[in-house]
């Protein structure tokens, strides 16, 4: 096979740094320490004049330091995310400096167990000492220092560098300013252990192990690193991505099936798929280096080491976006969602986003599609404007209509310069950009379209992708000054809740939404006989998202029953203000949209 | 720990029978024979004069004929499935004969790997023969026979055992009444046959097995053993029971902490838990046995050797039941879902549910409430009516109301006498019910609750468990000559879909909502400026499941846009019919229900 250069950084060579230590040397949390450590790493891009351009990539479970490119001109030596990282992609190698460094304890040139040991000459094996994910962070602190960095623009982790991410933002906070954690966690969950478990078990059940000993011997562990190859890579694919790729499919080319029988293995796809991932992490892994690292996986915990992840996520200083991977079961969604909802409860910038991506766990290194534009989206501006990246706020302002810049200079209105604010269903984030420049501070949206989310996180904001029928129980009360609800109450299966939660997590709610009680549609159905249409209802019944319409009065009565106070209410008629009618006691019958601020009755300050 | 005889058959003995056999032999389907066969088995219960209570139990893959009660005074002898099978349980031993047999190839009595070969008058070992899922079946059938057995009751499965229970209604379909399915499926999915896969290699691996050969050595596989049933149990369990089982929890008892560091064990007690599992296993299970069932289940697939699912299913006799488990993931919901909607497509009687059920596939041994019911419900008749199995169909005719009898006797007026009917969200199965006591065969319903599944079960009809809103994808075309939507167009997502749907799955629909256009709700919303409330839509706009309501002349048009005719229409008011209304025009102002009968445009023979 040939090299495709197009859009690659190119032929690259892993380079090694030989850190310089203290007389104690490198000093682990055990209190144990390596007298010598090299680490291996790679860079592309150019650090420029001001240094604001540096991405620190943390590499998987057995990943390594060449992350882009081709190490050699066998296609079969591209780095393990060429997809994501290089000119014109999602981590553009044109405008940043992309570092990435084999983590301690690894098997690809950074100190391990396979490594020798300066005081005997001879592989550590068994003696090297038990280490931490704060060893590993550690270790990546004094190697970037040492390379002349002292900023990280965007520190970027996916599944077990997701936790190497978090640990590093959480230990060095104020060295990094934007943090992109994938398909990560704060703590493995007692399934993902469970795999772990059984697949160090696999190891040192291989009496080649030796007890970490075998670097001298003529024969390695292979048969147990090989199976504990196999139970990873199950669990890294989902059951779909699994089935349409092999399904139950045999090949029998080149196979004794009667021997097959005898041996009991089978001639299903599957197993010679697993048989050759089996082989070649054989014959590119340290079985040592497998079970040290996914013990400190394993042991990785932030609720444990910081009595609590709210204590933790505290510390945080930089600009946190969490991607999670809608088929992922080893690093499942909710993993995600609690660093972020934390995160969100620290009053931290964070965005949150489920990624729909068929392939399981691994899909951050093929589905990589939305992924790269999002990544792309978060990324602090370090070169001219390039076409990943557009004007969109400006853009927006220009096609923002005149009924909306109404609105939204009401909305505007009802609210106090500096406020915080939650816009509930916030689309592709308009609003907060029109309130954003307009002095009210701190917004964040909820919105459950990725591509909306996409765009609000490229318009620089912080937004969750969720679903707002499932309630609001990620956010703390009294979080914000202000939740807006605009155009959504009505669309949403429970609008009685998501009122009640609307003003647990906000002082004040602003609710624009389209009147049933126009007297138009009142006369429609009167006269016609048919569900109204028309005005600020344009849909037909049968596929209308306004599942729950009502009218003024309705949303009054509400109000009234649920003690929320009406602060502030504004009629739109043909996308104007009508102060009369709201003086004449008119709205329910003359308004197209009612825009209302309410409170909880208790809370009311007038 | 003393043993609890309360509801329990007691203690029990495993008996054994030594099989006759011709002069060939046992047959395998490989060609190869066994000289000698012994079934070990349990039965509960009473054989009838009629004969007809026999329930049969395939057990799951490493189960034994040890079902019910206790083998000796000591609670942890209890049998696998106490929970489902003793006096008044969901298998109730007061009035059925309940038999369970350790299968072909087992080492729990019936002959396997580990029994003596007659040939050499040491274990079979590495000679035992390669069988498969029809061997087993076959086995089953001549042992019933030889006990006297020649109709079953009821078979019933799960898991693995759910595959003979297929596989047995397939061969031997004219011996069986009735057939339930349990968490089971027509074939592994590639996800479960690779944990398989690795689980064998483990055992492979180990140097004790010797190639099979290993009881008259002093070391048996047991490293490797211990490691497929690991990975098993992992399997067997939902991640979030595992989570809250174990979660990250440590248990450091008894523990030497830097020990476990060297060796690369862990205090976390999920690894405990595994090897307790791993441990116990070890010493109730055979090596080989594991090797050739596993291989046996892997094997197992019924599109395979029958050509397709639904040419096997056209092969079935018997009343089915299938039930899945939601939060199976080693047998997910959708694989029985194939079966169920394969028995639909061959017009077989077939019922299907998918249980809510959190701890996983081992749900079916634990989370018994809800199938223990299903089970009683859909179990045939043998004695005096009891507890659990209520004369409903009685009941529900007496508190039929009088405005539901009048729409039920329009519906029974709109079909003819034999036809196919489906009823399209069908509640407690009332309706059916009263379709079948005047005529009308072969009802099916559908319905998203599981106590209504149960309750219509429970009438002796079959239904399937879904959501409607998903679309009808498992009905073939043309299937029904009537589908019935009552009181469930406007609760629905998509209604335009749906009738779509119901016109493509049966020649006709009929359809009854509540009408929107009455003038008393047409006046409500004019006069009072409020969403109608009141007569047939009695709920408060926010919390109302007609979301999206619909007047008559609304419906008319969405037909006429549709190519939909409108073969009949009735209009109720106040439950009445009233049949001056329609002659007047005055339908849509005047009705409170309309009850229509549709059909595609082309295809009404009038």
């Amino acid at each position: 096979m040939s090299i495709d250069l197009k859009n690659s950084v190119g032929i690259v060579e892993t380079k090694s740094l030989d850190i310089t230590l203290p007389a104690e040397g490198f000093l682990l949390e055990s209190g144990n320490s390596l007298a010598e450590v090299t680490v291996a790493y790679e860079t592309y891009g150019k650090l420029n004049a001001e240094g604001n351009n540096v991405i620190f990539i943390c590499h998987a479970l057995t990943g390594d330091a060449h992350v882009a490119g081709y190490a050699n001109d066998d296609a079969a030596s591209k780095g393990w995310w060429d997809e994501m990282v290089g000119p014109g992609k999602g981590i553009d190698t044109d405008y940043y400096h992309v570092v990435c460094a084999n983590i301690l304890g690894g098997c690809s040139g950074t100190t391990g167990p396979s490594s020798n040991n300066p005081a005997t000459g001879k592989p550590y094996g068994s003696s090297f000492p038990h280490f931490t994910v704060t060893d590993v962070v550690n270790l990546h602190h004094i190697f970037l220092n040492q390379l002349g960095i002292n900023k990280i623009a965007a520190l970027i982790g996916a599944s077990f560098g997701g936790m190497q991410a978090i640990e590093m933002s959480l230990t060095y906070p104020s060295m990094i300013e934007h943090c992109i954690c994938i398909a990560s966690a704060a703590s493995l969950s007692a399934q993902a252990l469970s795999f772990d478990i059984v697949g160090r078990t696999a190891i040192t059940s291989d009496p080649n192990w030796n007890g970490g000993d075998y670097y001298e011997s003529d024969n390695n562990p292979d048969n147990g690193l090989s199976l504990a190859r196999k139970i990873g890579h199950i669990t890294y694919l989902s059951p779909a991505i699994m089935m349409s790729k092999f399904g139950r499919e045999k090949n029998r080319e080149g196979l004794d099936i009667e021997a097959l029988k005898e041996t009991f293995l089978s001639d299903f796809e599957v197993e010679s798929y697993l048989d050759h991932q089996g082989d070649k992490f054989v014959g590119r892994f340290d079985a040592n280096s497998y079970l040290c690292i996914t013990k400190a996986m394993d042991e990785f915990d932030v609720e444990e080491r910081y009595g609590s992840l709210d204590e933790a996520f505290s510390k945080v200083e930089c600009k946190m976006l969490v991607v999670a991977l809608t088929s992922d079961w080893l690093f499942p969604p909710y993993q995600s969602q609690l660093v972020a909802n934390s995160l969100l409860r620290m009053g931290k910038h964070v965005s949150y986003a489920t990624l729909c991506a068929p392939h399981g766990h691994d899909a951050f290194l093929v589905d990589v599609e939305h992924l790269s534009e999002m990544i792309r989206a978060f990324l602090p501006w370090v070169g001219p404007r390039y076409n990943g990246k557009s004007d969109s706020s400006i853009a927006v302002t220009e096609s923002r209509d005149t009924v909306q810049s109404d609105e939204y200079d009401r909305i505007l209105k009802m609210m106090k310069p500096g406020s915080k604010v939650l816009d509930l269903g916030c689309g592709n984030g308009d609003l907060l950009s029109f309130l954003t420049e307009n002095s009210i501070d701190n917004g964040i949206g909820i919105d459950i379209d990725v591509r909306n989310v996409i765009e609000v996180i490229d318009k620089g904001y912080a937004v969750f992708q969720d679903d707002i029928d499932s309630g609001l129980a990620m956010i703390a009360d009294d979080t914000y000054d202000y939740a807006i609800l605009g155009e959504t109450l009505q669309v949403v299966r429970k609008p009685r809740l998501l009122m009640k939660e609307m003003l647990r997590v906000a002082k004040e709610g602003i609710v624009l939404f389209p009147n049933f009680g126009k007297w138009s549609h009142r006369l429609h159905l009167l006269r016609t006989g048919r569900m109204p249409k028309g005005g600020a209802i344009p849909f037909e019944w049968y596929d209308t998202p306004n599942i729950h319409p009502f009218t003024v009065r309705d949303f009054v009565d509400l109000c009234a029953e649920d003690d929320i106070q009406i602060v502030d209410m504004v009629c739109m008629t043909s996308g104007v203000v009508d102060s009369v009618l709201v003086r004449l006691g008119l709205c329910n019958a003359g308004a197209n949209r009612i825009l209302v601020k309410v409170a909880k009755q208790d809370s009311v300050a007038l």
